[in-house]
């Protein structure tokens, strides 16, 4: 299997790290993934065999991967601006992307310091200020706008691309603006793939089975990746040793993605733990932490029937950042409630280094910071809290990344949507559908409808 | 009282809308309220009088409104950008506050087009990719740097600190880098303040007795609010008004965040709702939601000693932002466990208007859009959201913002301090220390000093 891929230490988690109040046996870990472990294991194989596992086969479809980085080289260089209009999944994945790959200051950047890539904005509310703020300062004429909606016809999506539309055939005239927006929809079906066969638009198709949240490996993530220069060969790769390393697993316990769905449910379902916190210690890893928000909490929120009785279930996931929600999370998760199991994410060797320098060596207080490097503060601060957290005998996991580049990413997204479908499977539930917000859809249909 | 302040709905938390299972009792809410309430607010009360309740004073202290407003006025015009370095409480105050208050494209704009105000930064990690891009690309020459810590020794603000000061001595010699820098930090003590002393750098005290979540209508964040151009005498005067209308109202019900503090503290102990979301259906409010994260859960997050025995208290303060986490976290919220109640907050007049063009009228799938605002779309959404969960027998409770500018934000602001204080009386806790993250930070120091 090799070292090459990512891990997840769930050593501080058990019973044998902070007691058995909290923390879960080995044994009966091992038992239960030889049990229900391994049956989940089986759905989601019999799953994919029957090709019902989209998300899982969207890495290895090269069609989308050709496409995706050809119509990104056929636009590249031509825009300042590129705008994605989506909401949900079609928003968390590529703002996940681009934080954690691009340059931290990339949209301060001149058109030659960005290789010639567009600066990137994603508006995924209704907001009025919002929407008006960005047509009315950004250079309109130079902007590509990226249309993202599985069905279509997504309200939020489709109210902001009929704004931007209107502007654009103002400015532009009818045909030219038709040239400034790529739409990535069903390949079939709904208002903007009609559009497309209409009008001619650039398009992209989003596979039929895959689910808004499950989609950041598709055309979805991959074109505005591409198009802002990241490589999308190397994402997907990371991503395809993932699936490789889950679903040939013999047994749960050596893929990192079943091994996590383990964890995180005995924790739940057998210590209480009902907030999974997520606490990449990595400002560029903010907006993974949202996409994982969503990830699970749409897919795992859930009722079943159980014995003839509706129930709800369920983990909450709370997003965080190290180490700074150190100075704003941390006492809760220390004094509070012992409802939560952590997840840290710590990178070993960050893209730049940073030295403190020595100019207040001699303080008492903070002279030991001097001759220290900003990594070795902020993954020192990582391992304290979670010495710290493990005395106060409160479970957490550990996941370390090499470093934060393409491929790393492939596998960590990958891992954690594999670890979401089996998790769907311990909880009996269906992971990819969303029934629950369909009435308060339907309220707001009726009410704008009738006005 | 007027209806010149903002208010608090709790109609749909309670049994008659949602049932008793999951709802409060009118009856025992006005009980609690007489018996519980009361003597909350009395001992808040007598804090105030006695002085300690220092966020409470901080809107009427004159002095400090003067300094800050006449620092940034001797600054105005002379830097392209200002970067705030702080952690915690001493950056998220400000960032709340310029995300909601400055026009969403500010740092993209000239410096005309900003009023001559500077963009601003906010450097809150030590994540050394984020910390070296913004030294690399951004004009340090044009920088002004807030340094922002009450101890003056907080580490991660230190570090940063001591990196932009080596480079801005390469840059500009000593004398001139000195002149960059405004410390925020005790009146008297600390690292940074013995700096002030021995340099003579620019300075401003955060008063002794305020905390760093309590800390933002000091200094903290209203110089670089004034800074970059917001009123903050119309901040004060709003904060002003919630602390008059809390602290001389004779029944706690009739105070906006005594009553929410009531409301959830009965939702928590009663009726087993310990995630507190917070859901701003307003994109310019998603810092706020960080803001009260921090707040609510370092504040209330506390272990206490009950009848001999070691407890833990405190509800987990949960982010959203709408409409966009209808796409998100409304399936958890909807069929999840019972275990939240939600607060909206909800914009009725937004700072632009939007009209949705009716090009895709006779679209049966989104026609009903064409023709309405998009103000008109994100309340109906809310709504549509609102009366969906009241189905479901979720408790929710809604704020109504009359719009979103600084009088309107101080208020905002200081309800959810004054509930924060109160609640504190309710869970008979001290809201205001955060003794639980001493260890990590020892572990961290000592792994450090050893190396």
């Amino acid at each position: 299997m090799g070292l090459d891929h990512i891990g997840f230490d769930y050593a501080n988690a058990m019973a044998e790290a902070i007691g058995r109040e909290n923390g879960i046996n080995e044994n009966e870990l091992s038992k239960f993934a030889e049990g229900e472990g391994k049956k989940a294991a089986m759905a989601l194989a019999q799953a994919q065999a029957a090709g019902s596992l989209a998300f899982a086969d969207a890495p290895f479809d090269r069609e989308m991967a050709e496409e995706s980085k050809s119509l990104a080289e056929e636009l590249h260089g031509k825009y300042e601006n590129v705008v994605i209009i989506g909401i949900g999944g079609s928003a968390l994945g590529c703002t996940t992307i681009h934080s954690a790959l691009l340059h931290p200051m990339h949209n301060f950047m001149s058109h030659d310091e960005r290789g010639g890539h567009p600066r990137w904005f994603v508006l995924d509310n209704v907001d009025p200020d919002i929407t008006s703020a960005l047509i009315e300062h950004l250079d309109l004429s130079k902007a590509l706008f990226v249309i993202t909606s599985k069905s279509g016809g997504t309200p939020e999506t489709m109210a902001n691309f009929a704004v931007v539309h209107e502007r654009l055939v103002n400015l532009l005239g009818k045909s030219e603006a038709a040239s400034r927006f790529v739409m990535i929809t069903d390949p079939e079906k709904g208002f903007l793939r009609e559009l497309v066969k209409r009008v001619g638009l650039h398009s992209l198709p989003i596979p039929t089975k895959l689910g808004g949240r499950f989609s950041v490996l598709c055309s979805v993530g991959m074109f505005p990746a591409a198009l802002c220069g990241i490589d999308i060969e190397a994402f997907l790769a990371g991503a395809r040793k993932m699936v490789e390393l889950s679903l040939n697993a013999t047994n749960p316990m050596e893929s990192p993605a079943n091994l996590a769905a383990m964890v995180y449910y005995l924790a739940d379902t057998q210590k209480g733990k009902n907030i999974n916190v997520m606490f990449p210690y990595s400002s560029r890893l903010t907006a993974f932490s949202d996409w994982f928000v969503q990830l699970w909490g749409e897919s795992l929120g859930k009722e079943k029937n159980r014995a003839g009785e509706v129930i709800s279930v369920g983990p909450t996931p709370l997003p965080a950042i190290g180490a700074t929600d150190q100075h704003s999370q941390n006492q809760l998760f220390m004094e509070g409630p012992a409802d939560k199991v952590i997840t840290f994410i710590d990178v070993e060797r960050f893209g730049s280094e940073v030295l403190i320098p020595d100019d207040f060596k001699s303080d008492p207080g903070i002279g030991y910071l001097a001759g220290h490097t900003l990594t070795e503060l902020i993954r020192t601060e990582k391992l304290g809290t979670e010495l710290a957290l493990k005395e106060r005998k409160r479970p957490t996991c550990s996941i370390t990344l090499p470093h934060i580049d393409a491929e790393v990413m492939g596998q960590l997204l990958m891992m954690f949507m594999l670890a979401t479908a089996f998790s769907g499977e311990l909880y009996n539930i269906n992971a990819f559908i969303q029934p629950g917000v369909d009435l308060g859809k339907k309220i707001t249909k009726e009410r704008l409808s009738a006005q």
